[in-house]
């Protein structure tokens, strides 16, 4: 016997096209699905197209939004962009509520092994929002990975000669953790960028 | 600013009804949603609708059915019946391969702190089953947990005065488990149900 009627079974292929999410999981959550009522599964499926739908990337930022312009770039002034590898990290930083200015989403990060150039990422729509001189500093914020330092130092290499400050987010112990139990990496970077008190 | 513009707060809060699912599990799902390409956001929607809308249960057994009556129902015949908690549970033994009769779906099982007595789930319907003398032997594979021994003592006794034989799967150590790392509750229950070789 087929262990799954087709109208399940199709669901659970579909649900296991989430990021993470294996066939027992998406058994469990289709089980759920069938359980919920009428009108909550509707709302679930009508979320989930007009999501797909109504969701677009800011002209100027390359950020999630509603309408050709962000929010953020609609209503901030600023002359500090901050570069972030995706719009995940928007998020992040405007939870940590430290970080007033503007963003530019590169929408990936350099990579040579998979073929991913700088001209693949949005890098030439971030030195076009430089040019009319406003821009006083940007700061990468890509991920302290390979990839992400090497499309900072490429960045950095293309803005600095423009005049216009480049820093990098500081990387190092996580504020809370033991000496003893940070992990090599945060801890080598603590030694380099050590600063002067 | 608001942490997320309007359709993807709105589908992370439906997306965190499904179980287990966090509120950071969800943004991670709906950011994928919004990468998928359009086909597959309508495939995943149409198949979370209509698993919805063409699930039903079996009017005999009380599993999932695309039809009145399972396939299981349809074409198996057998004097076994094998009573379970829920749907996916028919869906475990059958993976073993090891039982070709039919089954009975409870839907729940007996809890009295949460208010669920014996009508509340398909106990008549399974004495229905049994009122016109082929079923021989009825297995009670709810599972090894308060609830679902109360339940299976509760049909037990019920039954047994039939003239039906009523068996309960067997507990005990899992196979491949070494005594040493077997947890203390199968392994009495190991010993208590031990059997003559």
């Amino acid at each position: 016997m087929k262990a799954f009627i087709e109208p399940i079974g199709r669901l659970i292929n579909k649900l296991t096209k989430l990021p993470g999410v294996g066939a027992k999981t998406a058994q469990r959550y289709a089980y759920s699905i069938i359980d919920m009522s009428d009108s909550e599964v509707e709302e679930l499926a009508n979320a989930i197209l007009s999501a797909k739908r109504e969701v677009r990337y800011c002209e100027i930022c390359g950020n999630f939004s509603e309408e050709e312009i962000c929010p953020i770039c609609k209503t901030r002034k600023s002359n500090i962009i901050c570069v972030v590898k995706e719009p995940k990290d928007v998020i992040a930083i405007e939870k940590s509520d430290k970080f007033n200015g503007t963003y530019h989403v590169l929408h990936g990060t350099i990579n040579p092994l998979e073929n991913i150039g700088p001209n693949d990422i949005r890098i030439k729509e971030l030195l076009g929002r430089l040019s009319n001189g406003d821009v006083e500093e940007i700061i990468l914020a890509t991920n302290p990975d390979v990839e992400g330092e090497a499309t900072a130092m490429y960045i950095a290499k293309i803005v600095k000669p423009l005049g216009i400050k480049v820093t990098r987010l500081a990387h190092g112990i996580a504020v809370g953790t033991d000496l003893e139990y940070a992990d090599i990496g945060s801890l080598s970077r603590a030694i380099i960028d050590r600063r002067e008190i």
